[in-house]
């Protein structure tokens, strides 16, 4: 497989992952080409970067409807590499490459049951202000809270 | 066809609907049975719901984030009559059956482009005040609302 | 709770229930009202369904795009006791009620972490040919692996 | 705007794109935080690509479920560049920038009401063989449907 350009060295970008959450593909989320539709690859990205969020301990601040912030895609990509079909148990791992000032890089790779790699992508949030939509710095103790949910990832090994 | 409970005479139930709204089957909704997943039937009936409410002027209050109420849904059924393919043209059409004192009771008919009835449903929603989930009933201005909506599907004919 | 049609005693109808699936709100599925999306409780109801043909040995047939004949949904109703929410952890629960000649009734609950039922439904399957679209009784050998399928998630227990 | 790396001159870019289908954003794919549901992006992104397809001539074998070829994901991308709301009348805009062996790549760009760029991204479709899952190239007929599709398009204008 041709690499895409955001990752260097397939084993070692591999390596990197420490947390995954599992995902079974349900009916559906298949198309008439009898696999799973391409669009849903996105939700699955979106159930582990929820699932991120929430063992970080953004994410409440960001649902309860009440806070200042919410984060917003920036931008998303995924390489297709394996076809998935119903019933197919996944592994969604995602790590941060990067903190921004309001901003973060998420990358993406889903294995099947075989440990082999489906889909990887990658992809960048923003924190921005609620009523203005404007891009918010992190505080500190939302860059703590990213940096524990990495810890804790580690501990959880 | 065994009629469902909700439709006494099919011909006469037919003839009450006055508008209705345009979809096309996408291919992310059909599934690996290569037809529309069954699913998706209930998305078309929110479509033309939430579109009957916006040209009532309903809808507006609701979406605004600001308002008081919101509408639940209480209950909804459909039966499936005929297969939905990829692409095929549908027209959905929906009429109010019943106006409650909170709630409303709404009839789905879904034709394909050769004028066959493929899914007719129902259901009930309720407006609530958005903080307590309570039941809260309509103003004089929203039954206003409903039955200008109701007229000016009449006019569209 | 009024009760639905399809429910004489609520509390026996809920004893009969022995086999469910979990499953996870997920952020995709809610709504800008800020809770699950009506349209996803159909999509828990297939996901148990599927589940529970695929632990019965019947779904195998069915997905491998090989087989004679396929399951069509012939009707579906849900009703919505109480609102969800992203994140809410639920137990979808299936049962059989009646195996007709080619046809299923099967009825649907979903409690949350509480125990409270949050949506309860019921829906008929029909085996089709695949090819003609026509209505396929059951094989003994289908039958007796419904039953089977009954009988394991007694065991289960 | 920093520019996608996929776009070298964003005035030149949106001149390119000749042909164009409109979308209104629906209640069911807006989510909690109040605006369309990022995974939604790749919704409308595929559906603008199968009314090429289909428009192309080439859409018609694949979904037949008889021919010899499907078309799968390579990859995609898609960047967000201003929120999009429930309702928000889109035009989901399309083109081919490459014509490979066996593989297509493709434009994107989602406008709203007023012109304003919501969405832009790209992704590459392979020809693979149904059983095999190999890439399988381009018939000659299929690279003249292509380009009668492209042609037809200008035709539109």
């Amino acid at each position: 497989m041709a690499l895409p350009t955001y990752i260097d060295d397939f084993e070692s970008w591999k390596k990197e992952f420490r947390v995954s959450y599992p995902v079974t593909v349900r009916f559906s989320e298949t198309d008439a080409f009898g696999h799973l539709n391409n669009t849903v690859a996105f939700i699955y990205f979106e159930n582990s970067r929820t699932n991120f969020f929430k063992e970080s301990g953004l994410m409440q601040e960001w649902v309860s409807g009440k806070g200042e912030h919410i984060p917003v895609t920036a931008d998303l990509q995924c390489d297709f590499l394996r076809q998935i079909y119903f019933d197919d148990k996944l592994d969604v791992y995602i790590k941060v490459t990067h903190i921004g000032r309001s901003s973060l890089e998420l990358h993406y790779m889903v294995n099947n049951e075989n440990g082999e790699t489906c889909l990887v992508g990658r992809g960048r949030i923003v924190q921005v202000n609620r009523m203005t939509g404007k891009s918010s710095p992190w505080s500190d103790e939302a860059i703590n809270k990213l940096k524990k949910g990495l810890f804790i990832q580690e501990k959880m090994q």
